[in-house]
């Protein structure tokens, strides 16, 4: 683990760069705002905390009014219940009796699910339960969109629902159905008619399990572009929405229903950098590449500056542009990034430095970076 | 740190995934070949940590011939020190008086140079030295083409290099002449074209600090796609290249002097990812995404496959299209994916597995992971 990128107390330029910054104002509006859009839905909210990996944000989710979380990964499931989540769902196959079993091991402490999409996968989870005496949940994941995992709607779908009904050790919970390629259509009614074809799957679904004489207690997916409509579907009852806690370019970039920005959440999330050299009035280059934030989906955009863009990244530096008539950087001056992609910028840290106001209020260990297995 | 992901001895299906691979053979194949040419053309081999950030690796380097290592923060000079290398250079500039003080009390235990481009540095890097009572090696970094760090060439450079001689607890050593947007241009023509400009203004650079009656010990620079270039010029003395040891795809795309490819080096480098589900004959999807490597340079290619291509990566996920004649993919199979880009893909592993012949051989943690300060 990194040496520890702050004290608390200290203002923000006493933070030693790079650093992952998580501003508390915005990331509580969030917290509540999504938390009270389950409510009024009257649906149950069960963020990713593959966007996170803290257990420390779980659980202020969970005590916000979160049932639990869900998380891609064994690895992330162990980090979560050794930092006290009760209640997770890997939302994802899980391959390997070595897996399965450190699975299985953790449903002794916690109510653990995952996710089918192959009846040998069954076969396996059931042994690894059985083996260490304990239940797993689980779901059946259907394509209802994005082409990766997930068998077909409908029969497919009941069909694998009764095995895992009949597996010792497993217990058939309901249904996986998140449409990834979804979230990041631009504009409303793009993305509205994604989760229109998605629906229709899950209805053809969920009548076969009813067909099949299997309740369906879970019906889970959505994400931050898309929640609203399977919030508001009669159908999904349960949303995994992760990036809304810090939001990235990418999600801003998508489009809300008023313009040309998705502004339901607010940046909450920094890649904390300093000004390492002035080469011209118009360049600066920060001390944050390639290693302290993802560009697969963009350049981080500057905090506060539109006079300012980031123009190129390398492993440990950032190309900075300034406006002609912009006020320049100096040599040392602190700016905050905004990621293009929140969930594997995070992944890149050990720590979140928690500012409220420019001071340091906490620092949060990211337990499961790099827990990929 | 992430679980161990093998036991030495396995066989590389019993490998946790994903896991990140360093094949033996080929590893030690570009370690001896670089080495080689170093010797040969008669100049210092100085191989960058930020590819590996491993002191396994570095010490393996050393032995090989190299006269130490560079590396770009003070966080992996740290960890080269820790782990027994002695003689760094931090090829990048270090802002800040609270780096500038770990840089400083490595100087106890090791030989350290670091790079300047700019006055003021040169001051708080000499407060640094001084109030700990060691010697730092100073760089000249000088602008070479790629509109990064670095002064202009010439007597902006030599005014530099006076001002370090002249500083209390700091040494002049050379100068840092890196052209990192030369090393991935298509075609041998194109690269060595790049190359004769950055050696003009070495040249440029030498007479002027010749002029300034200051000796110029060190110049330093050079990457993988053109060290044959820099190592031949009769100008550079110290070759900085890093990726040779594993290769990615970003450079075995830019042509060699016979071909399309760039078969300089062997692939040494891979992620081990199983196939965790199979929802389709022409498609499979594998267990490591973009939290296993790194895509801003493209997605990686299936080793040893040329009939399956990555077409997609989430985070945990990676989508595999296999071409219609060619053999399925089974659930539970592994693959190796050969990254897109080494350096960023390295640093979100905490181990290589180091194999040979299939067989774990070694496990190195890849202490300098996430040490971007």
């Amino acid at each position: 683990m990194s040496i520890i990128p702050a004290q608390v107390g200290a203002p923000i330029d006493e933070i030693d760069t790079p650093a992952l910054i998580v501003d508390l104002d915005p990331f509580e509006h969030n917290l509540r705002s999504m938390a009270a859009f389950a409510r009024h839905a009257g649906v149950r909210l069960r963020p990713h905390a593959k966007t996170h990996k803290c257990p420390t944000i779980a659980l202020r989710q969970i005590a916000a009014g979160a049932v639990g979380q869900c998380c891609q990964k064994v690895g992330e499931a162990e980090a979560l219940v050794r930092g006290g989540v009760r209640d997770v769902l890997v939302s994802n196959e899980v391959v390997g009796m070595p897996k399965l079993r450190r699975l299985a091991a953790l449903a002794a402490q916690a109510s653990i699910g995952v996710c089918f999409d192959a009846a040998e996968q069954v076969e396996a989870a059931s042994r690894a339960a059985t083996e260490l005496g304990v239940t797993l949940g689980g779901l059946v994941e259907i394509e209802v969109g994005m082409q990766r995992c997930g068998v077909a709607p409908g029969a497919p779908a009941s069909e694998l629902a009764l095995r895992i009904a009949a597996a010792p050790g497993l217990a058939f919970r309901g249904i996986q159905a998140y449409h990834g390629s979804a979230q990041h259509l631009h504009g409303v009614e793009a993305r509205a008619r994604a989760i229109a074809g998605a629906a229709e799957a899950v209805r053809e679904t969920l009548a076969a399990i009813a067909r099949a004489g299997l309740p369906c207690e879970i019906v889970a997916g959505a994400g931050t572009g898309t929640f609203r409509i399977e919030g508001e579907s009669g159908l999904w009852n349960e949303l995994q929405a992760g990036s809304y806690v810090f939001m990235d370019t990418e999600y801003a970039r998508i489009g809300g229903s008023t313009g040309d920005r998705y502004t339901e959440f607010q940046h909450s999330l920094f890649v904390l950098a300093t000004v390492m050299s002035v080469p011209a009035r118009e360049r600066a280059i920060v001390d944050a590449g390639l290693k302290s934030y993802s560009t697969e989906k963009g350049l981080p955009w500057i905090h506060g500056r539109v006079d300012v863009e980031v123009t190129g990244a390398s492993d440990e530096h950032g190309n900075l542009r300034v406006a002609p008539r912009a006020a320049p950087l100096h040599l040392g001056e602190k700016v905050l990034l905004i990621p293009g992609h929140c969930d594997p910028t995070v992944n890149l840290h050990d720590w979140f430095v928690a500012v409220r106001n420019g001071r340091v209020e906490a620092l949060w260990p990211i337990t499961a970076r790099g827990a990929s297995s």
